[in-house]
């Protein structure tokens, strides 16, 4: 009889997200206003979708499994070394070679509950041990609790999203540089950074390349390509050689490189993305503050919308779902209480708003 | 200090195929004529390029992690069941995920030694233990020794692509159905069928789904999506559910599967790109012959030639290479006196004949 190796057959079956396509093949939709998942409604650059088209012929060539022209234009930005940067198909890739890496089997990874889910559902299929710590009731990373637990715990490796996903709040540079000095001396820090490119780079603490911190970034959001997959590490010159030697090393799309390199070409979409995207925030604040609701206050392309209760905020994803809108919420205490909207553009947005106020107005009917 | 967990920290430093644009960087040349890495010089279909460009302005969402459209589509294609389909970042990204499900460390793998490369950096770099078998002189796969190998060395996985490569043979229906009922009960067949689309359907076993085999194909091949990073197994409903298990569920491009749905629907184009190729062998049979030289028959996208000696094999890539043809060459013996050619368009094949004749020339002139 053939079984899996006895450490994955214990693995237990997770999916970290639903795909709206399933949720559509289920309710039997052929559209949904997609807020759900923190893409960008403003597409990719146009540079970007003329630099794919063009190659598109190419598609039977392997990309470059160094990406190297990509990383060269990556090392230029945020001035490090070629040699400090290895890309992945997207971050969910490159944390998954970090957690392999890093955590032996048995050994602890530690995060925020209800933090982003992928990182745990890697730590799980690498035979790794879960510690969580909760976030405050604000919605912000308890960093200094993260950090004893950290210790207590003998984490090997500590998440931290900043931005944080699923709550927008933002640790400022001071924090984060504290947080990571307070870490034990053989933890690696993994700085998901996903949603950095909607703060700016000088709210971020620099390159300051160690063995100790693997930070992350990704085309899928102001750039828009998240259906591209592609993603990358600023770490060490010895971490990427880990990861070189685990790697897929042609898992990235050849044309997702092409794209990723003209959208760093193109700041100004990326600005003009940026702009948009603090409009769809206020929007969000606005239509809560209408309806009653509270909001946290987000530095992503998200908001988390207060629904008073896990119930009702469970209640309002499904009723948006029955309307054609899309969202996700939080799925753990203290934030399963709130809604999570992704930036649209002002027709997804005024969808949204319509279909919330309609839910809202039916609650108090009833 | 940190360091990587201990089993990746013994993971030796490997890089299974150098890219062509590495070469490329270390020459100076701005092209070289693509004839290494068994990739189709007939490009994509046109009609997955049409359907690709039409979908690039949307490549801000997330592709289905299910893949459902596409596996739908297979599983009429093959005969089976969408739950016995897993999608994956091409051969590589699937063959990782049966590489970690089912040999746990210290766990034997086996394979034909000088085969597929991949493999045996997945079975390294999942700490497992390679055992190998030599091919046959012909550049057959020794399927009786590699059986007989796969109970002296109790295997949990024994590789064996069909049609081969690097060799290009290929093992008939019978011989191959054979060969999986003499192997170990408990051992699982790793069948890679990446160029299985040169030859006949019909040549091949029949889908028979089991837990004892995972059957892999790809549109790398002769549907030219190489660059594309997309590829599937076919296995039993439970290995698929393990996969899902640790697979990276959002790791597939979204237009490589609008591409890879888009061809399967162009079977003219896909028949094309074999008659092609099978008058790209004969071409290079023939340049063989005339230098006097001899070749391994094949039934895929490439062909091997007999340089007669590893050193003169070597010395005859490198010699390519400086006038700008690259090629690749079989790394262990018996196939270590081969160089390697895939299949060109005719300008292609010409350039490779003209090169190759004038360094037979330049030999006989020494």
């Amino acid at each position: 009889m053939i079984r899996p190796a006895p450490n994955i057959d214990a693995v237990p079956a997770s999916t970290p997200f639903v795909g709206p396509e399933q949720l559509m093949r289920e309710s039997g939709r052929s559209e949904l206003v997609r807020l759900g998942a923190n893409e960008s409604a403003f597409g990719p650059s146009p540079k970007a979708v003329a630099a794919m088209s063009a190659e598109l012929e190419r598609l039977s060539w392997y990309g470059d499994p160094e990406s190297y022209d990509l990383r060269e234009a990556l090392a230029a930005k945020h001035g490090c070394r070629t040699e400090e940067l290895v890309v992945g198909a997207g971050i969910d890739d490159v944390m998954g070679l970090a957690v392999r890496a890093f955590v032996e089997p048995g050994a602890t990874a530690i995060t925020t509950r209800g933090s982003y889910p992928t990182f745990d559902y890697h730590v799980r299929g690498h035979s790794g041990h879960l510690a969580v710590v909760p976030y405050r009731d604000d919605g912000t990373v308890d960093l200094d609790a993260l950090a004893e637990a950290a210790h207590r715990e003998r984490a090997k490796i500590v998440y931290l999203a900043n931005p944080d996903n699923p709550s927008g709040t933002f640790a400022t540079r001071g924090e984060v540089e504290r947080f990571a000095a307070a870490l034990p001396d053989d933890a690696l820090l993994f700085l998901d950074e996903a949603y950095a490119d909607f703060v700016d780079e000088g709210e971020l603490p620099p390159p300051g390349i160690s063995d100790a911190v693997v930070r992350t970034r990704t085309f899928s959001k102001a750039y828009g390509m998240a259906g591209a997959r592609i993603g990358y590490a600023i770490a060490s010159q010895s971490n990427v050689q880990t990861f070189g030697k685990i790697r897929l090393q042609y898992g990235v799309n050849r044309n997702a490189q092409v794209g990723a390199l003209a959208s760093l070409a193109d700041e100004t979409f990326r600005e003009r993305v940026v702009r948009e995207t603090a409009d769809a925030r206020e929007d969000y604040y606005a239509i809560a503050s209408e309806l009653g609701m509270g909001h946290i206050r987000s530095r992503t392309n998200f908001v988390c919308i207060d629904a008073g209760s896990a119930q009702r905020a469970n209640r309002i994803v499904k009723e948006l779902l029955a309307r054609g809108v899309w969202i996700r919420k939080p799925g753990a205490p203290p934030l399963d209480r709130y809604v999570r909207v992704s930036a649209g553009t002002p027709p997804m947005r005024r969808a949204f708003a319509d279909a919330l106020r309609e839910i809202v107005a039916s609650e108090a009917a009833a």
